[in-house]
């Protein structure tokens, strides 16, 4: 036996027990005649001692241990003269008696601390290194409790969980699958999941009522920062469901995860149209965290019109739209800040043509970068739609609406990082409903289902479906968590008519549907049941949960921004027999 | 809302509720002037009743209800007349009052029954009606509940669910890699994981003491019967842990697993040796639900010679080994029967020569066929070896001592088969230790690792490495149930030195073993502590808690013999701007 205890385990009332530890060298210090050294493991770090007067060769010995070297002793535990308080462990140490070294250690090549100053590409290459640092143990713990609790409330919900495959077929709608070339059907291949959606739709028709599975799914997308090539999903379906019953179901999962992870009670979450969410945050995943509303002074679009006319201001007078919000208590706003923020809704990336301030000075008087063209009477009347007190900033772009409203959210959340209103220890959640089912891209001309092609339209706009698809809503639903998508789902479609003329609308020929969907498609003459369901992705859920902004904090071993693991050294080459076993060459002419 | 209750759930104590149910139609009886319908969901089965005196039409509308279909039904619960004891609603029916038809149902291809009458091609085309019946739905649950009850327990002893990566890299050495092309980096590939071995033994690097997972694996393999090319392990490795440790925690899940399913204690596991499970059952994997051990009447090998010399008969003079087992109670075997048993050995499968047999009849004489070469005193001497009673029958088998174990342990399992001695509801475990360390192949003339490549040698044996090789144990151990090996592990090594002494046994050269497995290599240098692990064939495990032979009755979509969905139609042809993006084309000169 290794050891009797773990390092995170031993308290004042077992001292004079003789114990057996085994661990990692996180210190030693020395002190005139005594040797300290912390001894570390996943459960905690005991305090060892060593006594140069009482036992000098061991003491000689202690002093040689370099960090990370793994040992395994045998010691006295006795209460500590000086105790830490701000450890567990700290009431005690080990008055070590014999010393075994199971593994000696390199100097690794960052500092395995709370904070490493390794870069991100060394810690990465050393991830098994980078993993040993607290922060990442508590993300990983974090990580195994939320999918164990998720586990145990669906199951007592009598969800199944229930293993899809991971060698399935493309069908290219939407993202890039990953394709696996088959060594026994020459030139053909199977495609791993992007998620299992017509598998669990399967089970809906098998009857198994309710479904999940903590999965892994993957996209070959071309990766911007913080998206994986591989990621995981909490998968749900439900059969004999409306969406009132869906989100019911997975509000309280996620009340449960953030009881359990956090100990925090969350009330009801609120739900908004996507409608009101692009009217009042001009963005579909709003972070609620603070208020800071859209306020429209003028939409030509929605006959909305606050500005009087003749003002002469020509960028309001080609608007489509005039929208602000409120900044409680900036009207102290520097000139400087202010042509920051001005900059900012400029860069590219937003691509805003300016900003437009109105300072709601604490004296009443009102001080505007369109002071030229609106008196102060009229920058009141302003304040008064905002709902402004003295004190207040209003900050007010105008331009198309679509893109006025893009450009304001960015603004907005600034806004809300600057003043510090979005606590990563506050978790605000919001269902966004009624997201159109489709969208018209120009490009290709083509309408593209908004969730996925398989969503029901709501029951109200089914006779609009053909005639008019823009104008149908689909029966979604996304949960926004601080201002993330966490989740998304819908009410499927079930009956194979409804299903064949969304993907007319989507451009699918009948044979192409036929070819891709064909099981599906035939599997809802079999007796398909209504059913809807919902997907949370776990890594991110995770990382918001620890009140982090990266997945890959979230992620034992997370791949690059170039899609590699450089740790393994993967993607690689493989061996000549191991292309020709496969039926394939390379492809020189396009690389 | 569909549904108040589901079609499991109501008893006589809902008698006179208004209730609301969803499900399929299972059948539809005409009795006179009532029709009953058997509504059936995954909780099970409810009857609704229609009078054709009292509600006419409804009653024509459910008589026109075809099997299969979808509907949803209000009325009132009332007490059955004659009760159904069989099933826990058949205390109470429904008295209807209305019927909405939520999806129609084409007649499906098989009877959805507890038995079908579809072949299992058709079965497999139609996965998601196979999957509605009783004893595939119990499965599922039976596999659901195994998943659950194993991360319980396992988290419950501290270990972490830790998800490691599906885009690795290929190493091949033993099976064959499935492989996934990259688009962003032309001619490499990712490989999906055999095991989440390496990652396993990083996570153990990185000090997280106990991981588990259960985890997809995948190996391009040639099909045979019962093999998938994806499956699922229950993955596990623990730090600072000897083999009894390891042995002691997996023991304590089988036990957990086998009372949670069903319902049984089983004692504590018995333990053989590699050599003794050869010796006394022919094999490493010995089913012990019956007894029926061999006994060696000579090997030279092993100096073992109880048959006296001069007595003619060449086929033992040429052997090296005689081995029989002693059938208890089967002396009375007819003459037709033995020449079935001969037949069965020397099919080419197994490929003996002949097979001998002794009866050692009821009034103590002896009857064999050899009986021109040995006397009854020599084969009561025999029988004695034996431990044979009147009434028995002995079967002996000659030749080479591997060849003829082997041969001798199919027929021992043929005959526990024919006694019925292999009981599906009886869970007989048994731990097999000390496998050889490499095994020597003639073919490419060099060693294998009889585990796997990163096993740790006994430490009594550390010295012989790379002497003797072929005299070395591996801390390696099996966990065999009901003649089924469903765990594998071993202690591993954990030092560069020793993992470098067996990479250079099996052949690999520096440069090999650096470029495949450089990261773990260099990770053992960084305080790599002792460790070790196993892992169950989940897939398989949860067939025999079930009483099955086949894994695939316990995959919701398993592929079939040809590594093909026939459901979703996979593998099959991507499209060309796929290959394209690639980087491949294909190779048609070995198609």
């Amino acid at each position: 036996m290794y050891r009797t205890h773990t390092c995170g385990e031993l308290r004042q009332n077992n001292a004079g027990e003789t114990v057996r530890l085994a661990g990692w060298v996180q210190r030693t210090r020395d002190l005139g005649g005594m040797t300290f050294l912390d001894l570390r493991d996943r459960y905690g770090i005991t305090q060892l001692t060593f006594s140069m007067d009482e036992q000098p060769e061991l003491c000689k010995k202690a002093r040689k241990l370099g960090r990370e070297y793994v040992i395994q002793i045998e010691g006295k535990v006795r209460e500590r003269s000086s105790k830490n308080r701000q450890i567990p462990t700290g009431e005690i140490e080990i008055e070590v008696s014999s010393i075994t070294i199971l593994n000696a250690s390199q100097t690794p090549p960052f500092t395995i601390e709370e904070e490493s100053d390794g870069g991100d590409e060394l810690r990465m290459k050393y991830r098994y290194l980078d993993l040993r640092r607290p922060p990442l143990r508590e993300n990983m713990i974090l990580r195994h409790k939320a999918a164990l609790a998720t586990r145990n409330y669906l199951a007592s919900l009598e969800f199944m969980e229930i293993e899809t495959p991971f060698l399935i077929k493309s069908t290219p709608e939407g993202a890039r699958d990953f394709v696996v070339p088959s060594r026994l059907h020459s030139g053909e291949f199977y495609a791993l999941p992007q998620s299992p959606q017509t598998f669990k739709q399967l089970l809906m028709v098998s009857g198994y009522d309710k479904y999940f599975q903590i999965v892994r799914c993957f996209r070959d997308e071309d990766l911007r920062a913080d998206r994986q090539p591989e990621f995981t999903q909490i998968d749900c379906e439900m059969s004999f469901v409306t969406r009132e019953d869906v989100i019911q179901t997975f509000e309280g999962l996620a009340k449960h995860l953030v009881k359990e992870i956090k100990g925090i009670e969350i009330g009801s979450i609120p739900q908004i149209s996507y409608d009101d969410a692009m009217r009042y945050y001009g963005c579909d995943k709003p972070d609620i965290r603070f208020d800071m509303q859209f306020v429209t002074l003028q939409s030509r679009k929605e006959n909305i019109q606050h500005i009087q006319p003749n003002h002469g201001f020509k960028v309001f007078e080609e608007a489509e739209a005039v929208i602000g919000i409120c900044v409680k208590g900036a009207a102290e706003y520097t000139r400087k800040q202010l042509d920051e923020l001005t900059d900012f809704v400029k860069r590219p990336q937003i691509g805003a043509n300016g900003l437009i301030y109105v300072r709601y000075a604490a004296d009443d008087t009102f001080k505007s970068s369109v002071d030229k063209f609106f008196n102060a009477d009229t920058l009141k009347n302003w304040a008064t739609h905002f709902s402004a007190q003295p004190g207040d900033l209003l900050l007010i772009m105008a331009g198309e609406l679509d893109k006025t409203r893009k450009q304001l959210s960015e603004l907005r959340l600034e806004m809300g990082t600057r003043l510090g209103l979005r606590k990563k220890d506050e978790f605000k959640f919001l269902w966004v409903l009624d997201f159109p089912m489709f969208e018209f891209n120009e490009e290709d001309n083509r309408w593209y289902a908004m969730h996925h092609p398989f969503t029901s339209p709501k029951e109200q706009d089914m006779a609009a479906l053909s005639s008019h698809p823009e104008s149908v809503k689909a029966n979604a639903y996304d949960l926004v968590l601080n201002g993330s998508e966490i989740a998304g789902g819908s009410i499927r479609i079930h009956r194979r008519e409804i299903q064949e003329i969304v993907f007319d609308i989507l451009g699918f020929s009948r044979d192409d549907a036929k070819e891709k969907f064909g099981f599906l498609m035939n599997a809802f003459e079999y007796g398909a049941p209504p059913h809807g369901g919902i997907a949370f992705g776990f890594d991110r859920f995770c990382a918001l949960l620890g009140g982090y902004d990266s997945i890959r904090d979230f992620i034992a071993f997370p791949k690059n921004n170039a899609g590699r693991d450089t740790m393994i050294d993967s993607p690689s080459e493989i061996d000549s027999n191991q292309w020709d076993e496969l039926h394939i060459k390379q492809n020189k002419s396009n690389s």
